[in-house]
């Protein structure tokens, strides 16, 4: 961390913010330059990220130096890490997850029907809402705790891991007794409690990229459920706000590589609800494999002009296999496996 | 609601698209136009708001002309609400609410210090964090109830209604025990099970912008507590994200006027988060009221520098007196009054 | 278009704006609905796209239905447009472009060496800055008339075409003398005269998106050149503004099949520019020939730490001949062709 | 500056950057701390600024420590500029300059008429423009130096300056001819060529914020005006683009407080076109007197619903002088004054 002075400020004063670093246990290194003094800051920059020293009298700025996050990045583990969501499937290191389903559990026919249709295409992790998150307390909410025994009958049926979101710390138990993921939506991102909450569980979780967070930001939020002790975080970019309304958010593929250079985590994207039409997903999910991607996200349905939930914005079975086909290309490409869920569950 | 046509369509998607209208016992007019065939919808919006109409082949575009929101809405509520929030201090409708007062409790005595300096100076509600979003898992989190006792202690001396945050659905009984009003942060504007579970309660609720939330999002997540039964809310505009890392977010003023063409609720404005930058505040909490907005939310803190939070963005109580003078200045001018505490709480 | 009248609307305001409508030769219809009357436009919208109907007592919001580009459109053009930019190079419909080369030209033997190496790694298209557009007035401008001599005799060496920057209306003539391509950068994208200026030329024209421009921002700058005469428009990609410092720019790639939705141009993807970070590029370089771009366009410098603009973000020649084999294996997987340049000059 | 370097770069790797450093003619630091190795350039930072110093292997990052604006900057001129616009106008230093007229010149007739009005109501600087920047190619693109003279008479005609806009150099000599002010608009923010035109005459210079340049980058753009020699700049803010749709733009008050922190020169703030509705103007008028601002700028039309360009953002003549009764209030309020244009013309 270096703090840069003001102009004209006086020896009292570095004197007095000198104090203040001796009293953190830090060490010093004072550098006039021609027309700014600094003082660089040696010791733990975890003791002084949160001290206020730009509201010391003098202090112009404060550059913090190092990454505020520790668990989440490579210099804490240099190696990808791969994390294993059940049924034999992992996700990160040379794996890719393949999550597809519908934004909302509707019936265990309607459900059945999708999974059926997405594991023959080659998806190995299937997705459904009970708990949404709507913008408008008049929308459909989900089936709530009907939803989750859909899903957990409908996974278990097929022989594939589940992931579906949980909203409220008090309904973690509940989700955790039904699903193989727990999904933070990008809402939650920064619901510290709740991440606090399944940091506690055993479960992998599928964290969702807010909407204005910044890759740091992301990575922070990781940082809250790995610290908690669970260690098999998968991120996910889902798109985030832009001033082009000619897409529903702005899909970000270039945080792929720019969090893979500090952050052992595997990443998902999720070209649904980054762009929202339909007719862009395909291209994006072939982009998010050619940038390095561990897996994309999409949400399918079997007749979306029907569907209660993002309907606009479901691929049919027959687009989704496609889709599949030529991401199955891109793999071989690229090196990468797309595991198949086996019966040998967790 | 209107609905665009792609060109071509042909008429058996026309008439399937008028019967799935039917089913919703919307009735419709066709008009031809000389390169789009629109279809208006005619009856309830809400019934076809979550209907994925886009999702219907031959459909291009559904544009909806009425606003989702209702109960925030001036069309169901033409006058200005004012909000009482205890001890005679009612907010909006021409009274306008000072909340002041540190980024955290951190002990009685400072809380009392700084609570004493900034009702002399005009402020009529105390803030104080007693359960904090911190975006590191390594900062500071907050005294939790202790701080909600220190802050309940301190208002009901100095006969001052208290606002703090409540992050989590599982606090808000607890936090109730304490609070005059609830405080829900920008991070969870739209945790949707906290604004429904504090929309069941009776005290008011202080509701931040999100850092990439529309007007619109905010007045569905007011929504949200105003359909739950609680009609008490203040909004609050606190900054939002934007390209220009010199604030620490976007202080977005026009919304003043914005949401009171549409919407009858307060609003506060928060300079301290939406600039971060002390010398910025005192000219944008004059420019707040004259904007029109119900009020404004400082930080305060005796000794910045060793604040446990947000310590660099706070005002010294002098700085604060002076902007309180030059407020009540600003007040006569706009014809707003600012309600002193009284003895008679609620 | 679709005219939103405002709850209680007068008769008298009505027959006002269908007066109004009248005038400018276009014919209406009325629709009633529950909460709102809406008047429905039917003639050629671009005679009242810039009548200020919302200015008309009575009016809440005009709705325009269609887009307002016309030559760019795939309505006016269904077929995908393949620019010929000379030396039998052409870009799109199935053609890749590759342009490649340094930010800045500084000499001619650094630019030859960069330039071989470049083509013998399989670019298509040499690019160097001449005329450069700095943030400060005291860097390096450069080398002006030189520098496009050094670029034509380089580029007539190697038989290849050659792409560099026109800033000012008052270079068009001179810069069309020595150039195959000309670029108008993404801080001239709205630099109206200048787009007139080059849509009179018979040059092909890179037309970089703006920082803060939209998908429709973009066509709209395309039709300028468009409508002057001149057809040969490749877009060009380059990132936008965000609020994640972590990243130069935010590079945008959905709009590749955004853009090709609507638009029969060909787009290229500048991933140099959209990340500012060298590290990132390779990836983002894949991802765009995934994502159906008809290019891609990077920075190369043979000693980037000694370049004299934007060093920093630029390719070594055996990083970008290692990106060019993965991009040629990308270019089969998707049936896109990488021409040669070849003697038969234009 | 200070540079970062990577964990693990070698003593052969800091001797080259040390090396490099030398032959700029600069002094350094070596600051060795716990996880990461910092090296301090003391010398002149303009040097150093555009060398691309990260592209040095093993450099991590380069952190700036100094502005890169100088005539600009208090540090060059601490006091406030007054800039003198004729007839006895000054803006800034305690004066306000207030802007009114239509978008466009549309005869002399319409000019002189809405001249009239808002002189009367208080306004010193009449506004109109000649040529138009417009989006589309097909929409009215002004009278050219047939507005020019128009603008010209009716300004002399009241005795007031006038300010037109300036898109191309090659117009500079021609509107110098007519206008007291050049005003360079947003989307020509960073045109450079332009820039240093404009720097080069005597005439002032209303320099509008592009949509996404941050205050930095205004700066910047100022500097080329003023290190022409025209030390006569007015900076506009005219709102930023944002993800709401609910105003035209975002007004950033903001960066009226901001900029003064560094920044000698004047600022306007133009609420018609960051809010795009009437209805938010006065609001917004106001509020930008009392964040500090030197003036405001807005356009007023006596019949709206026929302008030739943005009649829907216009203000009617008796809406404007409603608005400039209460800024007088508050220029009293904060002691500025409001020049009445006099008859001694410059």
């Amino acid at each position: 961390m270096i703090i840069v002075l003001k102009p004209g400020t006086t020896t009292e004063q570095i004197d007095h913010i000198v104090e203040r670093l001796a009293e953190m246990g830090l060490r010093h290194e004072l550098s006039k330059g021609v027309k700014r003094t600094l003082i660089g800051v040696i010791g733990d920059e975890d003791v002084v990220r949160n001290a206020p020293l730009r509201a010391i009298p003098g202090v112009e700025e404060v550059v913090p130096i190092l990454k505020p996050y520790k668990l989440a990045s490579r210099e804490f583990q240099p190696d990808d890490t791969s994390v294993d969501v059940g049924y034999g499937v992992c996700v990160g290191a040379g794996s890719l997850g393949i999550i597809a389903g519908p934004c909302a559990i509707e019936s265990e026919d309607v459900l059945l029907e999708i999974a059926k249709s997405v594991k023959a295409a080659g998806a190995n992790i299937l997705r459904g809402g009970a708990f949404k998150p709507r913008t408008s307390p008049y929308s459909f909410q989900g089936l709530g705790e009907e939803g989750l025994k859909i899903l957990k009958r409908v996974g278990t049926e097929l022989q594939m891991p589940v992931v579906t979101e949980v909203m409220d710390p008090r309904q973690v138990e509940l989700v955790e007794r039904y699903t193989d993921i727990f999904q933070i939506g990008a809402r939650n991102m920064q619901n510290f409690n709740l991440l606090s909450e399944v940091g506690q569980t055993k479960r992998a979780v599928l964290l969702k990229r807010g909407m204005s967070a910044t890759v740091k930001d992301l990575l922070m939020s990781a940082e809250y459920v790995l610290s908690g002790g669970n260690k098999r975080v998968i991120l996910c970019e889902r798109g985030i706000k832009s001033f082009d309304p000619s897409t529903r958010n702005l899909l970000d593929l270039s945080m792929v590589p720019n969090v893979k250079q500090d952050c052992h985590l595997p990443i998902i994207i999720d070209p649904s609800h980054a762009t929202g039409r339909p007719e862009l997903i395909p291209s994006m999910a072939l982009a998010s494999i050619a940038a390095g991607a561990d897996g994309v996200h999409i949400e399918v349905h079997c007749r979306p002009e029907e569907a209660m939930s993002d309907g606009q914005q479901a691929l049919l079975p027959e687009q989704f296999a496609d889709v599949m086909s030529r991401i199955q290309q891109m793999a071989s490409l690229f090196d990468k496996q797309i595991p198949k869920p086996e019966r040998t569950s967790e």
